[in-house]
């Protein structure tokens, strides 16, 4: 294997393989990345965790073909502190890797490529689902943060990606809080379906390889496309290509948890509310749970919290219709809706102190979130 | 005490006299900030811990004096987390504080402030020694990196000021290296003098409160006063003073150390050699201590260095007066001193492989650092 490659244009693309590298594996060619570079002058660079797989194309001139496992963190460290100038890659005896350019040069220590894992390729007859790039990257966006993070969990580790006849969604819950997303489909194509289930933490991966391909890329509206495969899920992104281990089992029944209607009604500005929960979360730190107290009385929200350092309470207008109402909650859960939203103002439909909250926009249903409250005790 | 200032204005002054809040101390007070309103419409912050004390002075509007301790963390916490516009602040009893604003309102715990410790005030006839601001904080900036860390080391964990009929200077060493910062004095005055040794940490935290003071001052040629009051500096930063307990005990007599001629001397470019050492390092982690290895022959610095990983080689081109040699460094201690330099070429000095090497700028002596050499083995 022989090969001259820009500097930038490699170093770009190991950072975007190695998302899949895993730090602490025990399978020593796991923390390597595969280089492989064809005749036709391509060189693909693959990486994988065996849950997530990437493999990325960039174009080379190829002399001689051949492929190497390379250290990712080193080889990465290399090409990254080299300077933005031509680079030449050769094979070596004994599996090791020449990397020169015109005052550097590295002979490094490889490994063999037959030990890597393959990594899935499309079928001729995969039947591909296009999505818009920034709509998919905001749908993830929305909700990935709602999922589980104990991996004991099981399936709500993951975000439920759904396609049907009605647009797109994605939905991620915890336990204590649910966020859903929806868009219309870009595509118009009638008859497309699918209902997978993503690991959270990988989804958010994807979603950085997506900002990257849309920070590259000149095109306005670019999609990418995902097909299933068994219990996999190809995703291409450009010239990038990320297989992801799905999530097996039935997802909860998430739409029997929304609340049908409710007794009262708040139209609020989100900032606003965002700024007088925190201040308001300064002094909610006690037992961890983070409790602020809402108390809607008339046109204004009254956001009161305590703690053996002291007291705060915060006033906010709003409009309402419906009862008045006092309820409890984890700061952190309604920080973190608002934080996830753009909207300079939301909607919050409320029933009871122990029932949930839903935040809505003003107008559609682009997200919905639920948030469990906490019981407030008589003397708080 | 109750008085109303801008939250802008209060939290800068909180964020300067939080470098003196210890998170570590045991004397409960010492995480309190004093803060003291005087009837002149004088707000006057102060912490301590013990090494170091600041004291910031702000104009307020007072409607009635007093003091009070309130814990730093919390107190800044909230005045960050305000809007900025007018906050009324007021004494509760209790030793309780009332923040307001137009939307928000909190009561925090305070303690007493009787129990705050006092902190230096300049006598009448102190002896100020101006310092040009910038001027200060680029001479900490080139020479405190190079101080030890280790507590146990006594002195050496300090930097050395000095100011005598040549100028001013500051000397650093950590028994590996050694940074020496040399400036004209900025003001005229004849026969000012002083040798202290100011712990490094310190020194950082008030190069940190110059910065601040730079980018808030309209003044192009601003100075810092300091004072010697028995065993601590008083320092004078525009409206706040830092006190700082000074080392005790004689520095090291580092003049002795200099190597007064070389064998050889190199002109070389700092970039140039920053990134090849930088290069040259990823490769260098192998028993700790960055080995690589620099041979001078004929106009060209070949960096070297390997580990079980690989090998590596880096060519710089240079201008040389008098012999060849190989010398082995830790690149650490390089890659400080080229970091810490702004010139564009440098020059180095050495005798043997053995003996330490001297950076300085191509002309004058504005800078001077002396590095160990790492002996290095035959096999090597």
């Amino acid at each position: 294997m022989k090969f001259t490659c820009s500097q930038h244009t490699l170093s770009k693309a190991l950072n975007t393989v190695s998302k899949a590298v895993s730090a602490k594996t025990t399978i020593p060619v796991l923390k390597g990345i595969l280089i492989k570079a064809t005749e036709d002058g391509t060189l693909i660079l693959s990486a994988s965790d065996l849950e997530l797989s990437i493999e990325k194309e960039i174009d080379v001139n190829v002399e001689s073909g051949g492929s190497i496992v390379v250290f990712a963190k080193l080889f990465s460290d290399i090409i990254r502190k080299l300077p933005n100038e031509e680079i030449l890659i050769e094979e070596k005896a004994n599996c090791t890797l020449l990397i020169k350019t015109s005052s550097s040069e590295f002979t490094i220590v490889g490994a063999d490529p037959e030990e890597f894992p393959d990594i899935e390729d499309l079928e001729d007859d995969s039947n591909l689902i296009s999505f818009n790039k920034e709509v998919f990257k905001n749908m993830i966006a929305k909700t990935s943060f709602s999922a589980s993070i104990d991996e004991s969990k099981g399936i709500i580790v993951g975000v439920l990606l759904e396609v049907n006849e009605n647009g797109v969604s994605m939905v991620a819950l915890d336990g204590f809080r649910m966020a859903i997303a929806r868009e219309e489909m870009a595509s118009e194509e009638s008859g497309e379906s699918m209902k997978i289930v993503i690991p959270a933490k990988i989804l958010n991966e994807v979603s950085k390889i997506i900002s990257e391909s849309i920070s590259e890329s000149e095109e306005e509206d670019g999609t990418i496309s995902i097909a299933i495969n068994e219990k996999k899920a190809i995703i291409l992104i450009d010239s990038t290509k990320v297989v992801v281990r799905l999530l097996e089992g039935e997802f909860i029944k998430y739409r029997d948890i929304i609340p049908s209607d409710s007794s009262t009604t708040l139209q609020v500005g989100r900032t606003a509310l965002q700024s007088g929960i925190e201040r308001a979360s300064l002094l909610a730190k006690e037992g961890k749970n983070n409790l602020i107290k809402l108390t809607i009385d008339g046109n204004l929200i009254t956001i009161t919290s305590k703690s053996e350092e002291g007291n705060v309470k915060e006033e906010i207008i709003m409009e309402k219709t419906g009862h008045d109402l006092e309820i409890g909650f984890n700061s952190k859960y309604v920080l973190d809706v608002l934080k996830a939203v753009d909207d300079d103002e939301i909607k919050m439909e409320f029933n009871t102190s122990t029932t949930p909250c839903l935040v809505k926009p003003l107008e559609g249903r682009s997200f919905e979130y639920l948030i469990l409250p906490v019981r407030i005790t008589s003397t708080y």
